[in-house]
């Protein structure tokens, strides 16, 4: 028998919007391109509740921001759903470039917000392979012109 | 502050691989096409380590057989990691169809084999609906010529 | 001021297709997959009207077997058009393999008909390189159990 | 027998780039993120060669222009030869967004450079209707910071 997967939390992600481009019934389905001006990854110092707080040496040195030029192609399902497609490009500290892709849903229910994305991460930087080398999931919550997601490695 | 991120078990999928058809070095990579020639999905009855066993009442109906005509269209990476790419489509006892795409990863080290992917459901079925609303992800199992998942749903 | 874009039919295709498989308004819209169960692929000997026949010679040698195990995942508008998305293998005389993939429209008007789908090959052999090399249209005339596409590389 | 496919020319695009971000070598091949800052779609005025020039009646009115925040995320085959995967947003002058995709190859040899591109449009304008229900193909030609395109109907 498998053991249970685990989640470790890896970064924390800030992600800036600009003002949606609602293009309407498309072919594919309602259409709503969100740009992405700007934001912030940073490696993450949250341990899981009940472990003392350790700090995941392999993404210590994550410090980079999002360079402006992304989007999030959203569908809007007829269910109000919303299907999320966003990518973008951050630059590290030490001058790295990292390519962002998140794919997941964001929906209102009686139940609160569900807001969930895949996070697929691509990089020639060895320092980061490891974010090549292993699936990520994440939160996000909408604040205003903004997203904040705090993503997790699935081990 | 936002809670950890959990995971709920929600269905175990056993998938029957054919011979694989080697493309070799494409413009793509080195791409690598196995068939899926059938299998199974049955709704979990595992529980999280450490709580009693509870069957999530959503699955609890699922059980479905993999129609044979799916696909993974893998890449092999330079560095020996697999690229994983699947699609097949299962149908449940009731008759509705539930498609089903997996994209991951599976790689060897000395640590072990990392082999995780997320899950994406399609279905019209009423039942199934919460397939489509939520995101997954699983671990998967390479035994001879079947792969083993567990998925999670990602709450 | 740069040239017309020509047409040079490069080869014909026949699709051989299984019972189709609905499965209904799925998140992705009305989703409908096709198996794809065999069929061929054929260098064209076929000339632009009005000139003299020309064999292309790089396609003489293309002589290849779809392979059981593709399919095509359309999705059905609401307008009724068709949306063509797909995927299969085919393996030539010479033992070589060959990926197609065909994204394109089936719709039918007072006009008639009009299915045309762009063309993706990838392949690793050497003497079929061009097929990697170049962009591809096809039209389509679906009879019965089959497709039958003319494919034209974009010169 | 079914008709040769023909082309008509429907609209000219200028596409304003960015510099690129080069990532290097990620998980996917060399990637290589072209911002797209601006530009314009131009309904053509274009005929065949050796016909008397006719406007398309269906693009008399197209005249958009390019919104920033569009990419090319290219890949840079080991060949030298370029995978072309661009989007962006255009908005009509009567305030309808049309999204664009373009998909193709860009290789340079001793007999020149082949630049050409599949295009996809969508658009919930009425009045643009027939962006959605065809097939285009475009060439194209880089010069400076720009890409032009030719745009044809595939009829």
């Amino acid at each position: 028998m498998a053991e249970m997967l685990t989640l470790t939390p890896v970064c924390e992600v800030i992600v800036e919007l600009g003002e949606p481009l609602d293009l309407g019934a498309t072919r594919d389905g309602n259409r709503r391109i969100t740009p992405i001006l700007g934001g912030e990854l940073r490696g993450a110092r949250i341990a899981p509740v009940g472990e003392e707080h350790v700090v995941d040496r392999n993404y210590l040195d994550l410090r980079a921001v999002i360079l402006p030029g992304g989007s999030d192609r959203q569908l809007v399902r007829a269910d109000g759903a919303i299907e999320i497609d966003a990518r973008y490009t951050a630059q590290t500290d030490g001058g790295h470039l990292v390519g962002v892709r998140t794919v997941g849903i964001r929906r209102v229910s009686h139940d609160g917000t569900y807001f969930r994305v895949a996070v697929r991460f691509e990089t020639a930087s060895q320092s980061l392979t490891d974010l090549q080398d292993s699936i990520f999931i994440a939160d996000g919550i909408r604040e205003r012109s903004m997203v904040r997601h705090v993503v997790y490695r699935v081990d």
